[in-house]
């Protein structure tokens, strides 16, 4: 959905290759001493797709760990789930693990399940394709993420699972 | 395309699981001291998967950095956008919105758009797919990209949009 | 496959919005004076979807970094590569090749291709999809990685490669 506080859209330009605008003049610049503050977030989840919403833990997480400016990066060590942002409303939570069904079906043919037996090579290759990390900057003490944009544990697991998750914040 | 000006690879190894050779000696140490740099990019976009090649402004606004070693963390806020690398060219500004068509048509059933009838459920599980997020090193003050490689922003949202990437340059 | 040493998980919560637990206290905050050390990783490739298995390497490098707690980026130039993380094991080094296959065929019909005739339309938007970047981190002077969990170049062109990683180590 396109619940968008700003202002409506410019004219689309002209080609598909008009060149962006020019970057505005650097809104922060640091004076050296960076720092790093690396924190876990157990997550417990349900499998089969589910989506936790984290950026309420991320945002308090910011909060105590003193940094105003930088990025946090979000890891979930293991094999079979991912961190993305998506829109975190109960239809998109549906979607999206909908869209992964189709092109990696719970029941094709997986030489994984054949090994192993136990029945999650969908949850593997869709947690590849996704990917189980995001660096998600921060500024003025808050998420620069948008404001129908979350971030979110997806859990392509067959079964319920507790993650903990690696934050790294590096900033100022 | 493979274009590349490098010299032809060598004959491939044998195995599937042939370790990759020994990393060379470290290229570049810091003496400490690593500096944030923020800077946000407005990028102006027709939507419907068009793909905007922003590297020229990367390496413009790399070089106003003043830094010269690190990484930088493209970000685009809003949850119907995606960053990846692309062979910017003609055929594959085609190839890639064709293929998310393939998986996540315009015209198929979404939750979202039955709750919020603004057409867009494709724009957003293809933004969850593809990722909000991209780290890409420079060293010697330049983007470590390949020569056939550009950083693109990809609107899949079905109509035109105001950007505002967030950039941060890590580094000395 | 679910190999996990850890405890067994926790009942499932009740609702998909179930928030995560609180997380834990810092684990480790650096007193400044961060540091960057970039190398290069040089692997050999067969193409054609081929996975590597980089782990060792990069656990190797970390060592020579001198730095412990910290994350690494890893990031291929080239635009028919990817970086991502799986259970290194052969039926998913199968399975994950086998999903691209069905959602960008070898032989669909690529703009690309047809501009460049050079039959790697698809090893293009395969690796624009999963990504050429990937950041994990290290605490204690170790990967964070699950235990069945290894970082992977995925070589989609249609030849043999040689490719350059970029490694860059950010930390202390």
């Amino acid at each position: 959905m396109n619940r968008s506080p700003e202002p409506p859209p410019p004219p689309p330009p002209g080609g598909g290759g008009t060149p962006p605008m020019p970057g505005r003049i650097p809104q922060h610049q640091s004076g050296g001493g960076l720092k790093l503050v690396s924190m876990t977030l157990p997550v417990g989840t349900e499998g089969g797709g589910q989506m936790v919403d984290i950026t309420p833990d991320l945002s308090r997480l910011l909060k105590s760990s003193g940094l105003h400016d930088g990025n946090v990066t979000i890891f979930v060590p293991g094999s079979t789930a991912s961190v993305t942002t998506i829109e975190f409303e109960p239809g998109l939570k549906v979607d999206f693990p909908a869209l992964m069904e189709r092109i990696a079906p719970v029941d094709a043919e997986y030489k994984h399940d054949q090994t192993w037996h136990d029945g999650n090579g969908h949850s593997h290759v869709r947690a590849s394709l996704v990917g189980p990390s995001l660096v998600v900057p921060f500024g003025g003490g808050r998420l620069l993420t948008g404001t129908w944009q979350q971030v979110v544990l997806v859990d392509w697991d067959n079964r319920a699972r507790r993650r903990e998750l690696i934050l790294q914040f590096i900033g100022e």
